[in-house]
């Protein structure tokens, strides 16, 4: 490949994907990145003064992931300059912009023949994110625990994308690993794939069992009762995302230690991280090939 | 449990369920299947001499997988009575039949109150079934080669049901395994498990170096083109039902061998085909309880 | 390579190891193969009217594996050639032979500056052939039962290399996998790479519960007593060489199924096999390089 | 069992070690672990005031785990008492002691009908505490490298306990597993167990593609010129004894990152160290039963 592109603004993940695509070969613009040194040896990326200049003649432009936390500017750590949302999307007409979590709010400020891709709306993208989040959770796991995971009984709670990935790595470091499900179905996979499947109905009585449970279900599943049953020097592990799937005020009032893990894939591999959503461009890229 | 049960007609598959049945304490009585001869000696279960006595107190019947193999009788292997599709609907009333591949005709037939519950549609048995048949896969892999499967490159067409777990357990025994699929998220998933994900657009190239290819699309992917790529001493296992996905003709035309494996739980498991038929059926009587 | 090497005699696998070495541009005279067909259209392969005329001027001889099995001649099969023991170490005066099972008498026959090396004391030629071995018993297993391997409890007499890589694969393909030893030190080993151990001394207390039984041991460990405690259902696969684990009448006499596989590479994997022999030569010639 | 023992001295693990055996009914004698507060709630410990009183009518003594770090008192941790080797001997006379690191002076002062065993000999504990010290160096390539383990490419030097356990368990987790050797045969197992055998001799044409490289050979392996062929970005982890296998200040001077790390069962996995070491204590007390 050999074509234009444009990125402007964005986090340390942006800044390690501005490398591998220049070392694909892409001639790059940049803008709100002036802070991100490493960027500035490399002779296909060229720093530009004004937005306009680096969207000048691009048809492609690489925004913040996520595109904006507070809903006024974009998301510009690597720089001093601000860009509003409204501003950006007024910059953009006419071309395709690939950015993520890009909010309702904005798709409307865009302007006829503009388009915007959402890169975590990319099936392909949250899959391979699993893939970190699961071994993020390993690592956790074993920083936490005084014992080897080799050996100990772990409980993964819900048998979603990060489930299947966090118990086929277990399994692979010899982890005696028991999965949750609610769905006959999901219990027949369970048994497929060589774990022990945990019926939601009947997990109460099993808890008592378990070195280590983590947790993937959005929703309460570990209330005060459950929490009860469980051994003392046990911990959970809880990956899901707000509100989380655990009681926590109760565990602390039981003494049991609880750790909850967000956003993995950014704090325990940012390289192969930007590497996943270099592949997702790709794709994006391919897709408006023709 | 301690429940009564009828079972009428069926196959080898269904002898070996009512064994299982009357070890877990059901009171069982059977028509149409007369010919079994272990079922002869054991106390659960009585042989009746009519349908109705067979039918009298008992809400649950079990009838053959497939129902009916000619739209006309039910499936009586083990028996020389014959059983119309109208009468077993008739003497059905008010009761819940389970069974196999029951079709759109038999439903209209079934009186009000009556209810019929197809086996092969629960997800779960097809799920376990999968588990047959990627053994049975890899069993004839095995047979049909001068080679090893371990080192072996092996090439898996589709990424469904089937798919994954065939991928899964030869991954299992050390081949080096590779997964063809259309979807940037199914190609996740496949380097997510370790497999070396072929794009179906880029498979043509590849197709020289595989070993074995085992095909589970139920439509053409091995044409022409396709077979003149691959080695000439290459083997394919096609486990896709009719039409199948592989230009039989012209596979013979270019020496190249092929097995076409259809049906494979039944043929190479057929004691763990009844216990997961036994598993689905005890689900759904759970399901009734209430 | 470039280099001219001698082939005398030998069976199907050293067929197709001369295909190799012709592949891999080695200059090959043969003797006694003068009826394998497949040899007649290499151009690298000379096939020589007398043992004088393929001896000429080459350093390294392969010969049969074994080399002789009625130490009288050796191992002719593609051929109507006779060429006896003594005659044949006359003819390799201050050459290097390479060839499999050779006795303690060969030995003695050969001239000063002679050399003779036994592929099959190769540790590593072992160890390969393991692999085909563990494999087959696989296939076996697959053939020989009604249920299918994934799920089922699989006891491996013996932590040997047989035992080690029958119990790896095992594990792949979904196996509850149970590894008997004598030793400690092994029964950690068995621990470390997740099977289940069962201690020697308390194997009989234990024999009911499993499916298949998988012997590697070369000594009586199932005898009257141990077939009596194992399941009806049960079968046992005997990898053990003369005169293997079982006793086999009582096996007979209580209606146990037992299958004897002996030589499993050549039977299940001959051109793994002959693979694994050409490697193993390769190493001979390096070392005899310099 | 029901049995008296005597615990003289130790650390964290020997605390741990005694509540564990106190949990399996044995009644314990304790001297010198005055201030593992833990140990004095338990009924079946007794803290005694002399070391007289705590071996009277015992037969078998657990000592420190290494008996002693200064050849002059054992290791008393969690105590303000001394005791030197020689008094310990004398005390001992008639015993059984079981300990670690016993060095030969002090089997040489044990009296006629005093034994002593040294755990740390015992191959199953050696053998065990290899899943401990494994799962410690994922552990430190997790925590230290801003990629997935998953996917990347690891090269094991040395294919010994550790090396054999560590490369299972990365395997399983989804690294592309290399594993260096010497042997032919242990190249053989390299491939048997599915990891990409690399020749010593050929290693460094193969340096630059390793993303982390774990050492277990304890010595000089990766000197100034290994150390200039590898990746920039690349980290060394070494598991070898002193002196270890790196040139410590040639990798510093080239800027790659390497981490030492030694002892990693004791640190990372106390309590199961403490259960191997329980386990092995059995054995020992199994083998002198009679």
């Amino acid at each position: 490949m050999n074509q234009s592109i444009a990125i402007i603004g964005g986090d340390l993940r942006i800044v390690k994907l501005a490398e591998m695509l220049a070392k694909d070969k892409f001639s790059i613009k940049t803008y709100a990145l002036e802070e991100a040194e490493s960027l500035k040896k490399i002779k296909e990326i060229t720093l530009c003064g004004t937005i306009e200049e680096a969207l000048q003649n691009v048809d492609f432009v690489i925004g913040p992931i996520p595109l904006s936390s507070n809903k006024q500017q974009i998301n510009t750590p690597f720089s001093k300059k601000e860009i509003t949302l409204k501003e950006f999307a007024l910059q953009l007409k006419g071309k395709k912009l690939i950015a993520g979590s890009i909010q309702k709010e904005f798709f409307e400020l865009l302007q006829e023949g503009t388009e915007a891709i959402d890169l975590l709306k990319r099936e392909e993208l949250v899959v391979l994110n699993t893939i970190a989040t699961a071994e993020g959770a390993i690592q956790i796991a074993m920083e936490e625990t005084p014992r080897t995971l080799h050996g100990s009984k772990v409980l993964v709670l819900g048998f979603g994308r990060v489930g299947k990935i966090l118990a086929n790595m277990l399994k692979g470091i010899g982890v005696n690993v028991y999965c949750e499900a609610r769905k006959d179905a999901d219990l027949a996979w369970i048994k497929a794939y060589g774990y022990e499947p945990v019926r939601l109905k009947k997990m109460k009585e099993q808890l008592n069992q378990f070195d280590i449970i983590m947790n993937t279900i959005p929703a309460l599943v570990l209330g005060k009762e459950e929490l009860t049953k469980m051994k003392q020097d046990s911990i959970i592990i809880d990956l899901a995302s707000n509100p989380g799937g655990v009681d926590k005020l109760e565990a602390k009032k039981q003494g049991i230690k609880m750790i909850w893990a967000l956003s993995l894939p950014g704090k325990v591999a940012p390289i192969t991280s930007a590497e996943f959503i270099k592949d997702t461009i790709y794709h994006v890229l391919q897709e408006n090939e023709k």
